[in-house]
């Protein structure tokens, strides 16, 4: 059984959500961050890089949102989460969560954890004043360029859906009005209340 | 036929080794960052991101490292480029590449583009000066816990090769002593002399 790692308020969500979505057996362990446990031996066996989420499977771990989602994805085909015999539609939302990963999630992580990229204060301070602009940019383009409707891809349900509904959770409190972005806004409010994200929303509060 | 845009001492690079080693039919289209074209009308239809790689094909336009590197192995079998019948194998590459385009490219950017994330011209300079230890601690978890050799992923040369070479060509500018990496710069060395890899690199300087 695949056995997932998680922490509350994490990107994690997103996994979480597909797991669900593809009906997969799975047992969802929470990692107590408030505890530093991300950072104990027993954990950074599980994943070096003392982060979350964490998939354990049969043949060993695998991690980074991106990666975990095409997993699950793959190996839950009747779920159709990603068209995986189309490789133009699937580097489409392939580009997506790249784009999710490497811009939308790294301009967030500046408010909360500057210190990743710099030592002084005051340079943490002048990264954090600087989210709402770099989260807003990243939200906008998504809104004008990238989001078909209704969801990310258009017509079908991906595991870009998580993935966008998790960073769009953030919006509040990264200083950005969702309401500038009305179809971003729509999609928040329709996916959560699907019954596999509520129940998941629930485990992460 | 595939066009590809890239710009030299990029991350394109990675893509670019890729569609050579491919044996991909393609044409190779230099943007010219000293000219500013990446912000121009024209280039801006192509990727409304104002970066590179971009990869245009008969159906439309792909963006972001992992997305296009996996597109070129999903469209090229022959190549055995990655492992994708191998949802376990094919997540750990994707974990690789998600890694690399998420945590270790950011790191190093925060070098030459901290003003994505600061505008005070000091917390740019305390984000430089913090290059060399985030830069190393990547390339330090990536030599001890990732890498398996002779190439990343083990025996078979995937997409995660020329990335890692593409990040790995930066270390000595990012501040990084590449000799705290031996299997790494042993990697590097190696992929440097790969015919495909050296034509490429030509195009790059």
């Amino acid at each position: 059984m695949l056995k997932f790692f998680f922490s509350p308020q994490s990107c994690a969500l997103a996994s979480h959500i597909a797991l669900e979505e593809a009906g997969a057996d799975y047992e969802a362990v929470r990692v107590d961050f408030s505890k530093n446990e991300q950072r104990g031996a027993a954990y950074l066996k599980i994943n070096p890089k003392g982060r979350v989420p964490a998939l354990a499977t049969d043949r060993g771990v695998l991690t980074e949102t991106p990666a975990i989602l095409f997993f699950i994805a793959q190996t839950h085909p009747a779920a159709k989460l990603a068209p995986l015999e189309d490789p133009f539609d699937l580097g489409r939302l392939q580009a997506f969560n790249a784009y999710l990963c490497s811009t939308v999630h790294v301009a967030h992580a500046h408010r909360m954890r500057g210190y990743r990229w710099a030592d002084d204060p005051a340079a943490i301070d002048e990264m954090k004043r600087k989210v709402p602009q770099t989260v807003g940019d990243c939200f906008a383009l998504i809104e004008a360029e990238m989001f078909e409707g209704p969801f990310v891809m258009g017509d079908a349900f991906t595991i870009a859906d998580p993935y966008l509904f998790t960073l769009a959770t953030w919006l509040e409190g990264d200083g950005v009005d969702p309401a500038r972005f009305p179809k971003i806004l729509a999609h928040r409010t329709r996916m959560a209340a699907r019954p596999a994200v509520a129940k998941v929303w629930a485990l992460h509060q």
